[in-house]
């Protein structure tokens, strides 16, 4: 089986940092491939809606191009915002996991609540839209920003680590959280560390999704074609003029 | 005061039309403008999550344009799926108003309870994402598509009108709803001849989105600049190469 | 167009400060009218269940006078607590906004979140109702009582408006609210300074509901009548006794 | 102990009923009274919002009335609107419990869901108000009016009794409730013959409340004072003009 | 009328104590039966999910012996976690009251909120579980576990008693709860002084469950036999065979 | 990775069966056990609160028995109710899935929404309960009993088969789901054929399960040890009597 991980942002870097915490706990029959946009396709981090908003196109863009090159058996969108996961859901048959909910789920399953910890503040109100979007509000129990820019990830020294295990330690002392979920595909190289620091389960949402994509190849169930994740309808696309138009 | 209606499909005559339906409500000091991308630079109609994903694209695109231009006082969405609508209010001070947020909240104020009339069933998934997020979920007590497309709705023959006609009474009769909200742009001419047959509210999202912003304009309460909708980080973008990366 | 403010408490100058604040954001073409009880025919201020009380029912009175004088385009019920608005809204087809509600749909469209900061804390419960029943349980993320009773709103030396601009501040800073909704009809002279101080958007209600109630003019949609608002069953009411009936 | 029951409609009829339903359940020890504003002090039946604005300023004259007399152990108000609960509470130290409120609870108890089957539909928008500031949410699956008017009730013929116990069934039957309320005061009497017919729990308010309330007085539980219902402030009212102000 | 508490704890001190506490505020013609299980059929406390699993066979073990001897007019499950009442719900067609659901149900009736003060921390979940059930989730505003283990409240002296109020003026305080609900039968007997240094209503479940359960058999209203809560199916139960299967 | 399934009821039939879809499912590296209790020591089916309450006891006596000899990677719950899913994590620090939540957490990554089929309509208060608690209350829109007993579907033929396959279908296509969850660990077995027939992804809670539990081995994730899930506290238990103790 063949699972194609989509960071949307342009970090080669990071691009490949997830594919190794995808690897260190795919089944050993699972292929693990992992792309993003090339510069200039996508935002170089995903720190605000507008980068959002970008991100998305540059999901669908590649699920597109890996289905013309023959598709895979699942897809993980690994950014915590999990940006065009409905658009991806309607281009294949396959399943299609964002991180996002993937580590949400995964975190329910081990007590009662988790808390995120994430980059900046201003994406908060994303993640608490997907917590709702999910289900998870009353799982939710807290969530914070650390003020780490995703980009600042990439080489993390101690002093962000520490603040990393700070918060994660916030969330599981002071707020009960059963686990914390990390609010960031940059940070799976340290969730082990963090766990064994914080003494409770602290969950990447790239290896959860890597377990849920690889479940639901196994037992054969994709994303539902019926009708709001049918196949897009496909519309002529008349010729294009490069400049916008003003009406009246 | 000057407003700006964003059309996020290519479609001039739909354009046209709902710049027509906001002049009808617009106060005598208000002026409409309104802009859709060019052709090739935002998808022809809305009707699937894939379509939201190019149409916020373009939404950002024009709203960027317009502030290069020097700006207006207010910001309308012109799509019932409010795409964009969290990024366009990071790149401006001013109000921005989505149509569905719009339709929904004046709708709650003629009684207690709306039901939405849309064109393809498959939108109602993202209609009621909308529902939640804006807090609607008591007052939304019936939601249908007619199976009319999008771009059938340009010339409204009688029957179009007559099958909408016929939901929207569905909706106040059996489902006890007190108003409709029209799930579509390209539906406002049709709101008085529907409020006629009804014999109850219905209510268009872009006549409700110019009356929002433009008492906002007048109130001088624009988008909160605080941390969620700050200015986007700015980065550097490097330089561009045409293919997508594979990593690994 | 002439929209008619029902200040539901007694208070002259209150009810010529609402009129103002209404005065000040209406577009050329709408007419502000105010009107408040006579002494003795409701609350000189509203700060309980048993004020809200007695507000419905002045309210009630009112908008009948008003109607059996010709009646308005529509009316704006100039209260925190939005009393008798669901009965204002069954004696007419016109639009019938209440303050809280106003404040609340257009704090909600300024970000995410928004926080309540009015007179006593012992009105908080009654907000918290509204919240509710209009569907901002997830916008709203505080509230607080500043302890400043309604009346010492009349002459707001410095130290109301500081405390009041306080809370505004600690709504925004420590709670992360995107926008303040003032929580009393009496502080619509404070907007403008606490949205310099705050640096937020600070929401009257009078404002907002000034705007949203004239939009709803220019849309031509009003209240409901199909079934819940329908206008009140006539009976014929017998003759009067003065004293209570004790049965039994 | 003695409680006191509130009709806040003027009906005297009813309010005999009414009583006689109370002392069928009332404890050895427990002594009810009955009262009703007298015509023209009240509403001579609650079937609108317009109503309940009168029923609210009925209770809340009658259990001050009661306090002056020397006041009772407890008080019900026995309107299935609820009217003048929060009011009420403000008033006095002891209980005060609405039959809305108590029907829901007992039904509660029965099982997991009831159904409400009440007078004129237009009413069900209040009972929602209800069922959703108690919490009944997911208890209630269903609601329904019978067109039945409150005043037909005082002489139920077997033709609304048949079409009573039609609803009656149909909660059980069809929507699949364990238990039904009964929506008005007025059909306490049809009690135990509709239990008889539907073969599941019918509940009437006036009978829930008064063992609740009875309940609460031997526990020594009454209204909290803290802080919301603690008794209203006190204000001088000034003299009394008659006519209504009109300012500016 | 015969009113049967079962105390899922093998401890006859609490029994005793917790019939104490219902004859305390039972009505004249109430007679109070308190059993428990034998040493050995049951937990010795319930402090854990684990302690709830044999609470709720214990439970059902009482209700089918108290069946078997004739049955009570209403059953009363005397632990907090109201562990085994939907399967004693089955087993009889009178009324079955869990003491958890009975102080919230009576704490609701005495304002808006109330807080939980319970045993160990560890139980909140439970608690939550069933605020959760019982549609309590706004009135709920606190819950905290002081640390007391169950047995030890068996001799409550000073400290514990010290501690339980602490937690109790904190939920009133700094919480701004109405009332409290004891989170323990075993806290009974501290209710009258508790109320007294809270100056607020403290509500004990066993005392509020007999006023409900008496209540609805005064009424003649038991459990709803309709479907979910019919008498469970009866099956041949094969012989006994003492080890696990272990089955491939 | 050894996974440990438990069944629960004692029908060696249904074990093996599940056994056998658990292999089905299971990566190269996946060792699949399966037990369920000795004929008399749990219920031979579970079809009402009451089973669930002896399939609560049988769980945790199976967990302590497996952990007593060696223990195993994790454990899943093979029955639908989840019975005994808390008390079971408390017992270990290793990954305890119940193949409801499972089954309805994949459910919900396929799409937006899915429906429950299971087999007596008295079990869906249960189901309910645990979509409450999941928080799949928006995802859940449909669930149905087919009225099918547990242990008839040991030989499911093309009658009962037909009878399942009608209401999943139903499921689908007239309450719009995008996904059927089985509702019995008896139905594993029927999965791939319902699946072909409706079109749609039907998810057998089983198969779910062993995905959701082998990721998380994998993940290194288990089940939160810190508070409410840490290990049950130990009492020494006093000697046992066999009577039931009657106190007062």
């Amino acid at each position: 089986m063949r699972i194609t991980l989509i960071n949307p942002n342009t970090s080669r870097a990071m691009t490949a940092k997830i594919a190794d915490a995808a690897r260190g706990v795919a089944a050993p029959d699972v292929e693990i491939a992992a792309v993003c946009p090339a510069d200039g396709e996508g935002p170089s981090a995903i720190e605000s809606h507008y980068d959002e908003v970008r991100a998305a196109a540059a999901v669908v863009d590649l699920v597109e191009r890996d289905q013309r090159a023959g598709g895979s058996d699942a897809y993980v969108i690994a950014c915590f915002g999990d940006p065009g996961l409905d658009a991806a859901r309607e281009l294949v048959g396959v399943p299609v996991v964002g991180i996002a909910e993937a580590a949400m789920h995964v975190a329910s399953l081990t007590g009662r609540t988790f808390g995120i910890v994430t980059t900046l503040s201003r994406t908060l109100g994303r993640a608490d839209d997907l917590v709702q979007r999910y289900g998870f509000e009353r799982a939710r129990v807290a969530a914070y920003g650390t003020g780490i820019p995703v980009l600042e990830l990439e080489d993390t020294g101690s002093a962000a680590f520490e603040r990393i295990a700070g918060w994660c330690e916030r969330v599981v002392r002071e707020d009960g959280a059963d686990a914390v979920v990390l609010g960031c595909a940059g940070m799976a190289d340290l969730c082990a560390r963090l766990t064994a620091v914080v003494g409770a389960p602290v969950v990447d949402g790239v290896a959860a999704a890597v377990g849920l994509a690889s479940g639901m190849v196994r037992m054969a169930v994709g994303t539902s074609k019926r009708d709001e994740y049918a196949f897009p309808p496909q519309r002529e696309t008349s010729g294009t003029s490069s400049a916008v138009s003003v009406i009246a």
